[in-house]
C-alpha cells in the first residue's frame, strides 16, 4: 500500500528500549501507528523525534532515570508524555512518579497510564477491550489523545481523573489479594480453633486420661473433622452481614445512614468467604472418599497398624493421600486463574504469585505425593527386577531437577546478578555507563 | 489540581438521594466529572441545576414520583432526561416509564439507560467495558451524549435503538433465566418419569408381588439409577434439533425457509440442555462413588438394615449423604456465578437469586448434613466426655442462628417495615411528607 | 416516533441473502441503523442502493460470486465495500479475498472486517463488547467509519492495520488449536512411553519370564500407573522454560538477546502444559478411587476373576469405568467452554470442534457405559419382570436414534446434497441459473 495511504495515521514516540518498550512498539505497529523508539541517551535520539510534532511520547524508563531525560526538555515541551511506570513499593512518602515528572517537565503534559500492562500481554494479548488501561491526568484534551489511544490497540480505556489518582494507579500493580486477606485470616483462625479443639478432645485428653496413643489421627483424621465445621461456619459467616445490616436499618428506621465501616468491609468480603467455604467443603468432600476407601479397602492394614512398629505405615499412606489431595487442588486453584475472565481480574503480582508459587508449591507436594507413595519400595531388588527402574523413580527425574534448578536459582550468588540483568544491567558495559 | 484544568469536565445533575444516586455521583466523581445532587424537592435543589446549562440530568427516583417533578418543567426544558427506572412488574400495560417521561417533558430529550446497574455494581465495580449500559431514546444526539458518559464510566455501551424499545430494558432486569425454563422443565419431568418408572419396578411391583419391602431404596439408590438416565437422554436432546434441522433443509431442498419456532427455540435451548445434561451426568458420579463406598464399608450394618428395625439406619444415613452431595452441588453452583464472565452475564434479579436463594439453600442441606450425622448421638453422654461438646453441635450454633434470623425477618411484622425502609420510607418523618 | 427523528441515523447496504445477511440486517436494526438488502442479481436490486449515497456496502456473498457484481460496479464507486467473506482453505497461494476485490473495484474502499463473527453470534449474542471485530484496510477514514459501525452493534472495533493484514483474518476462522498442538502431541509421546514402559515391565516380561497373564491390567490400572507419571512430568516441563531463560539471561550476561525461536515457543505453552497436567492428575485421581473402590468391593469378583474364564467380567467391569469416566470428563470439557469468557476466546471452527465433535464423543462414551452395564443381563428373561424393560434399554432408545441419524447424515448421498444446500442450492432452481 501507498505511503499516502498511512498520512491519516497517528506518531507515537517511545523513550526507552527495554521489553515494555519492544511490545508496545510491536503492538502499536499492528495497529497501524507509526512507532519512533528512541534511547534516553540525547545522542542516540533519533531525529525523528525532533520532527514528529505534536505526538505522543512514550517514557518507557525506570523513573530514577527521569533527571536524565531534562537535557531533551525543549523537545518535549509542549508534547503529552504518557508515563507507564509502576511504584517502587507500597506507602511510598512524597509525590508519586508520575506527580514528580509533571514537575520536571511543566510545559509537557503529563499522562499516567498502561503501567497496569505487562510486557507479555502487549505481545500476546488478545485484543478484546475486556483488559483495562487506566489513565488520568489533568489535561482533558491530552487525556483524550490517550484514551483513544489505548482504545486503538483494542484495550479498554478508563478516565479515573486528574493525576492525583497516579499514585493509586502506580500501586496497583503492587496490591497482593487485598480483598481476599480478612477472609483467609478467618479461615486460618477458625480452622486452627477446630483443630486444636478436636485434637484436644481426641487425642490428648484419651492419651492423660487412658494413656490411649491416637497421634496418627492428627495428619488426616483430624483435619477432615475440621474442615466440615469450618466450611459450615464460614458460609453462615457469608448471610450474617446482610441480616446485621437488615437489623441496623429496622432499628435506625431508616436506609439514609452509612453503616459502621466494619460492617461495609464484612460485606464486600462476602464473596471471598464462600468461596473459602466452597473450598473447604470440596476438601472435606474428597478426604471423606479417600478416608472411606482407605477404611473398606485397608482394614487390616489399619488393624495391624494398631501396634506401635507399624503405625509409621498410616503415617506414610496418610501424607500420600493428602499431598496427593492438597496438590491436585493447588492445581485446579492454577486451572481455575487460566480462565481468561478470571486471569483478566488479576494484576501483574497476584498473577505472578499465582503461577509461579502455586505452580512450584503444586510440584514440591506432586513429588513428596510420589515419594510417600514409593518410599518402602524404592530400595527393594525386586523393584528393579528385568533391570528395569520403577516408573515412579523415572517421573521424579524431571521434577527434581526443576526443583533444585529454582532453588540454585534462589541462591545469591544466581538471584543478585540475574535481578541486576533483569533491571537492564548488561555484562559487557563498564561500571560508569552503567545506568 | 487548578480549578481552570477542570473546565473541559463535564457536569452532570442527579435528581434523587437514594442509594442509586450516591453510588452514580461517586463513580461519577471517580472518572472526573463534576456532579450536582438535588433531592426531587424545588425548594431543596441546588441553584447549580439552575445555573450549569446544556448538561445531562439523571432522574434516580421511582417513577411515580416523576410527577412531583412537574415544577421543575421550566428548568428542565432543553436538557438531557435520563431514565434509569426499572419496571414494577413484568406484562404491564400502557406506556413504558420513559415513555411517560418523555410525555410529561415534551420540551426535554428523554433517554433510557442504566437501569440494568445495581448501586452496588456502580460503586464496587471494576472499570472493565464488559458490564453493558443499554441505551434508547429517539434524539441521536442526546443519545450520543449519554453513550458517550457510560463508556466514560467504564461502561460498554450500546445503543439499541428508539424510546420503544424502552419497556425491553426496563423488563430486562426482572426476567428470571427465561432461557433455562424449558430445559428445567423438560429435565424435572425426564426425572420424574424415570424415577416413578424404577419405582414402580423396584420397589412397587416386589412389595405387590412378593411383599418385598424395598421402601429404603427411595432416598439414594433409585435416585441414582433415574440421574443417568436423565443426563443421556437430555445429552441426545442435545443433537436432536441439529439433526432434525438437517432432515427438514434435505426435504425442503433449501436453506432459505424459516424452521418452524418449536425448532428454532429448541436449537436455542441446546447449551442449557447440555449444561444440565452434565450436571446430572456428575450427580450420579458422585452418588455412585458414596453408594460404592457405603456397600464396601457398611456391607455388615446394611446387612442387618434388612431386618426391620435397622431400617431407620440406612435412612438417615442416605439423607445424610444426599444432603451433603447436594448442599456441595448448589455451593459449587454458586462458586462458578462467582466468576467474573458468568455473573456478569447474569441481570440483577438472576445475581440475587443465586447468590441468596441458593446461597441459604446451600445453607440448609449444610445444615441438615450435620444433623443426620450426629443424630443419634447428640443425646448420648459419651458425646460430651472431659466436658466438651461434640464438634459438630460447635458448628452448628452459628448458622442455627442465621437460618433463625432469616426466617425471623421473613414474618410479617419484620419484612413489611424493612420494604418499606428499603423503598426510602423515614420513621421520622411524619406521614403527610412522606412520598 | 417520527420519521423526522430518524434522519441521523447511518445508512447500511447488504448484498447477499443468506443466513448472515439476514442476521446482520437484524442486528443492524436493533441497533438503530436503516439497512437496505439487495441480491447480487443486478436486476433484483433495490433502487434504493441507487439512491442512498455515501453509505456502507457489506458483502455478505461467497468469494466466488464476486465477479458477479462487476456491472455494478458503477453504482459502488465511492463507497466502502465490507468484505466479510473467510478463506476457504489454509495455505492458499496468491491474494486474499479482500485484495482481490480491491482490485475488481478500483474506485471503491475495501475494507475487511466482520469475518470471524458467525450468524448466530449476531443473532443471538450478547451486547458484549467482549466479541472483537478486527478490521484492516488501506484507507483511515474508510476504516474509521467501519470501526464505528461495528462498536454501535455492541462488538469491540479493532483496527489491525493495512489490507495486507486481511489474510490473516480470513484465515483465523479456519485454524483449529494452533496453540494446544504442540502441548497434546507432547502428552500423547509421554503418555505412550509410560504406557508402554509399564506394559513391558508388569504385563510383557512377567508372561515371559514365568507365563502370569496379566492381559487384564492393560484397560484401567496400566493407564492409571502412566497417568501421575505423565502429569508430574509435564507440570515440570510448565516450569523448565523459565529456569532455562534465566540460565541463558546468565549465562549470556545481558537480557536484551532474544531467545532462541524453540524456546519462545515454549514459553507460551506453558499455559496449555499445565492445563493438560492437570488434566492426567484430575483423571488419575477419578481413576484412583474407581480402582480403589473397586478392590474393596468387588473383591470376590477379581479374585474369581484370576481363573481364565472370569477374566471377561473384569474387561467389561474395567471398560465400563473407563467409558463412564472419559464421558464426563468430556461434558466437563463442554460445559468449560460454555462458560461465556472461554467460548469467547475460541474461532467459530473451534467451537464447533468442540461443541459438535466432543458433544458426539461423549454421547457415543455415554452409550458405551451404559451397554458395558447393562451387557450381561439385557438378554436375561428376569431383566424384563412384570413387562417392564430394564431402565438402561429405556435410556438408550433417543441417544442410539440420534447416533444413527448422525451415521446416516454423514454417508455422502445425504451429506452432499446437505453441503449443497447450505452453500445456497435450491432445489427448484434449474440448473443454468444455480450461481
Amino acid at each position: 500500500w501507498g505511503l499516502h495511504k498511512r498520512v491519516g495515521d497517528p506518531m507515537v514516540c517511545i523513550l526507552g528500549s527495554g521489553d515494555f518498550s519492544r511490545s508496545l512498539s510491536s503492538r502499536l505497529r499492528c495497529c497501524g501507528c507509526r512507532v519512533v523508539v528512541g534511547s534516553r541517551d540525547p545522542q542516540r535520539l533519533p531525529p525523528a523525534l525532533a520532527e514528529a510534532e505534536g505526538s505522543l511520547v512514550f517514557l518507557a524508563l525506570y523513573p530514577e532515570h527521569y533527571p536524565s531525560l531534562l537535557t531533551l526538555r525543549p523537545l518535549l515541551s509542549g508534547r503529552i508524555l504518557v508515563d507507564v511506570s509502576n511504584a517502587s513499593s507500597l506507602k511510598q512518602e512524597g509525590l508519586s512518579n508520575a506527580q514528580r515528572l509533571a514537575q520536571m517537565f511543566p510545559c509537557s503534559s503529563v499522562v499516567k497510564g498502561f503501567n497496569g500492562l505487562s510486557a507479555w500481554t502487549l505481545l500476546t494479548g488478545a485484543y478484546d477491550h475486556s483488559r483495562q488501561v487506566l489513565v488520568c491526568g489533568d489535561c482533558p484534551s491530552s487525556k483524550l489523545s490517550v484514551l483513544a489511544l489505548a482504545q486503538r490497540l483494542g484495550f479498554g480505556a478508563v478516565d479515573v481523573g486528574g493525576l492525583s489518582a497516579s499514585r493509586a494507579l502506580e500501586e496497583a500493580p503492587l496490591l497482593l489479594f487485598p480483598s481476599w486477606r480478612g477472609p483467609l485470616l478467618t479461615t486460618m483462625l477458625l480452622f486452627s480453633f477446630f483443630y486444636l479443639y478436636i485434637a484436644l478432645k481426641n487425642v490428648l485428653m484419651p492419651f492423660l486420661d487412658r494413656a490411649e496413643n491416637n497421634l496418627h489421627h492428627l495428619p488426616l483424621i483430624t483435619v477432615n473433622q475440621a474442615l466440615p465445621a469450618v466450611a459450615l461456619v464460614m458460609l453462615s459467616l457469608v448471610y450474617m452481614p446482610g441480616l446485621l445490616a437488615s437489623v441496623l436499618q429496622l432499628y435506625r428506621g431508616t436506609k439514609y445512614k452509612r453503616f459502621p465501616d466494619w460492617l461495609d468491609q464484612w460485606m464486600c468480603a462476602r464473596k471471598q468467604l464462600g468461596l473459602l467455604s466452597f473450598l473447604c467443603a470440596a476438601l472435606h468432600a474428597v478426604y471423606s472418599v479417600c478416608l472411606s476407601i482407605r477404611r473398606a479397602s485397608g482394614y487390616m492394614i489399619l488393624n495391624a497398624a494398631v501396634e506401635d512398629k507399624k503405625k509409621v505405615l498410616v503415617w506414610r499412606s496418610d501424607l500420600y493421600l493428602s499431598s496427593g489431595i492438597l496438590g491436585l487442588g493447588v492445581l485446579c486453584v492454577l486451572a481455575l486463574t487460566s480462565l481468561p475472565s478470571v486471569g483478566q481480574a488479576l494484576n501483574w503480582r497476584e498473577f505472578t504469585f499465582v503461577q509461579s508459587g502455586l505452580g512450584y508449591t503444586s510440584l514440591v507436594l506432586s513429588v513428596a505425593h510420589v515419594l510417600f507413595f514409593g518410599w518402602d519400595f524404592a530400595f527393594l531388588p525386586r523393584a528393579y527386577q528385568y533391570y528395569l527402574p520403577p516408573v515412579f523413580l523415572l517421573s521424579l527425574v524431571l521434577p527434581c531437577c526443576v526443583l533444585i534448578g529454582r532453588f540454585l536459582l534462589l541462591l545469591p550468588c544466581c538471584s543478585v546478578p540475574l535481578n541486576r540483568i533483569r533491571r537492564g544491567w548488561e555484562k559487557n558495559k563498564t561500571a560508569p555507563t552503567q545506568h
